[in-house]
């Protein structure tokens, strides 16, 4: 087998063994990253491909002798560097904005006071749970997908709906009193009391929080309502068709816009295109991709998850490494949507998913 | 009529006058932009919509007293302020990291010496012309998708190709030392002869510069051979179909990314979600659409575009005002595509184009 064969027999073998699409190019972006980092979840970051490729990967490497794992770190082995060197793999260099850490936009003096207020309020907030799927983000990045969606004219005046609400999206849009009317749907009681409570003592009387489970039919009265929606769907192709099909069904139609997050970790390219072709099937237009601008805080149920169990090293994240990539989405056809119950359908589950 | 069906009626006006798909959003991100800015050229920059549907939109609200232009100012009347205000108009509130100006990539130290020794080099550089309806990018922006590209893991060792590179991106690649091979495509021979001069006179043995019309079908030698392909297409459905194909057809297959630009001045988000249409087809994923990447150096012939005759005021931009968004996208699924022969086809020319 000759040099250039070797990452494409490794791309074949992990896709095999994973059942996800797998290419050298997927190979070559693992390798890149243990070039750079010898922890097993800052190489799931850096290299942007799902949790179980990466994981096997190493392990058939390990294998084979080119891998190394020391302690809890993972590293090339002599015959590793010199597989590297034969293929040309380059270790990342990666230019990010230190400024606003390649999201685009910065809070500035126009946010900076209800963002030290949201600060204030977010140490109270309930802890992610297991039951919900949950990982939430950074307020910083709650705050940062305001600034995104004001600088695209979707806050001022507008009114705004958020499908689920972990991040805590709807209580910051409510401190920053821009929009006209906010509505949060979340079936986390903890979550709906903490918002309820919080509005109440601010006096927030643009926010309207309402337990609902978004597997069940949006409320009747809720469609065609809004400018904007925000969720933060899960990843399978039909439950993110199912998600941003319920924002959709909100909007007032043409012009409406919709924020979502996509990782890497849970979902490959090839999965990537299959997500982008249901949204233009939904007659929505894809108007920005800003790679990793969601930074999730590490939840407390690591060790419950897939990707714990898949990971070769079991030591825990210390930083975070969980990334999502946002896009906003615009309605230029109008498509009806449907709003059917899917709480009998299992839209949560497929190959690529491991932090469940 | 009531206020909440004038930016609706006026959107079905500027429609059925220019033939581009308009919807009251794009009316209403046209007024937000007249309250921040009063020059067509920033109106046209701030709202990212196309200037004939901004020019006509000016034009009917001159015509039916809500705006008035004065001297080169384009202004609200106090009955324009009112429809506004009726019609819940907000100015824009852009959030833009001005560090690296909403790019999520710097001019690092590691680019620094190239970017440094290439800024030299660029005042040298020719003019843009019309007769190849050119309009070349700031050397920042230029420098700004190698850092982007880099981060992505698409320069180091890789081999480039750049079809038609009035932004003198293969010269800045070959400046960097970076990549293994770049290899330029241009159809302007001062172009042509520009870049193979400096490569010349800096040793640069990794460029290799040809003159080539890109309707014609590429060479056979090219086809199957790069990673990465660079280009800035024409922005018909037509054009950007056939030169991202070219562009993929000059790849090694899945895992082979591509980047181009894709401007709102130009192109409607209706046309845009058609041109993403295009590209899934093509068994591309789109993993990055970073908005206003590009920033264009105004043109000699400025004059002589349609935009100048559109433009309900005839005086000359001053500052930069015509941006484009980075695409990225990547090859998930292997299909084939033609190399056929464009010469006699008219691919350049749609309602939404004007800077021809």
């Amino acid at each position: 087998m000759n040099a250039r064969s070797k990452t494409k027999a490794y791309a074949e073998e992990v896709a095999l063994n994973t059942k996800i699409e797998v290419r050298k190019r997927d190979v070559e972006r693992i390798l890149s990253a243990i070039m750079n980092n010898s922890n097993f979840w800052k190489i799931v970051q850096l290299s942007e491909e799902p949790v179980p490729v990466v994981a096997e990967l190493i392990k058939i490497m390990e294998r084979d002798g080119f891998v190394a794992i020391e302690g809890d770190q993972i590293k090339f082995t002599d015959d590793g560097k010199a597989l590297c060197k034969d293929e040309g793999i380059e270790p990342l260099h990666i230019h990010s904005c230190p400024t606003c850490s390649g999201r685009t936009v910065i809070l500035d003096e126009s946010l900076k006071e209800p963002y030290d207020k949201f600060l204030e309020l977010h140490v109270e907030r309930p802890e992610a749970i297991r039951q919900y799927d949950q990982a939430y983000v950074t307020p910083e990045t709650t705050f940062s997908r305001i600034a995104l969606a004001d600088s695209r004219g979707d806050i001022r005046n507008k009114d705004v709906i958020v499908l689920g609400d972990d991040d805590m999206v709807a209580l910051a849009l409510a401190i920053t009193r821009l929009p006209r009317r906010i509505v949060m749907l979340e079936i986390d009681e903890r979550i709906v009391d903490f918002q309820r409570r919080k509005a109440k003592e601010l006096g927030l009387s643009n926010l309207e929080v309402r337990r609902h489970d978004l597997r069940k039919p949006l409320p009747e009265d809720l469609l065609g309502q809004f400018d904007v929606f925000f969720c933060d769907p899960p990843e399978t192709v039909a439950a993110l068709a199912a998600f941003v099909g319920r924002g959709v069904a909100t909007l007032r139609g043409m012009g409406g816009a919709g924020y979502f997050g996509l990782t890497s970790s849970e979902s490959s390219f090839a999965k990537w295109r299959r997500l982008e072709q249901v949204l233009l099937d939904k007659g929505l237009v894809i108007t920005d991709i800003i790679r990793n601008f969601n930074e999730y805080v590490n939840w407390g149920y690591a060790e419950e998850m897939l990707a714990w169990k898949l990971a070769p090293v079991k030591v825990k994240p210390t930083e975070n490494w969980y990334y999502s990539s946002i896009f906003r989405v615009e309605v230029v056809n109008e498509i009806p949507v449907s709003n059917e119950d899917l709480t009998d359908s299992d839209i949560y589950n497929d190959a690529e998913s491991s932090t469940v």
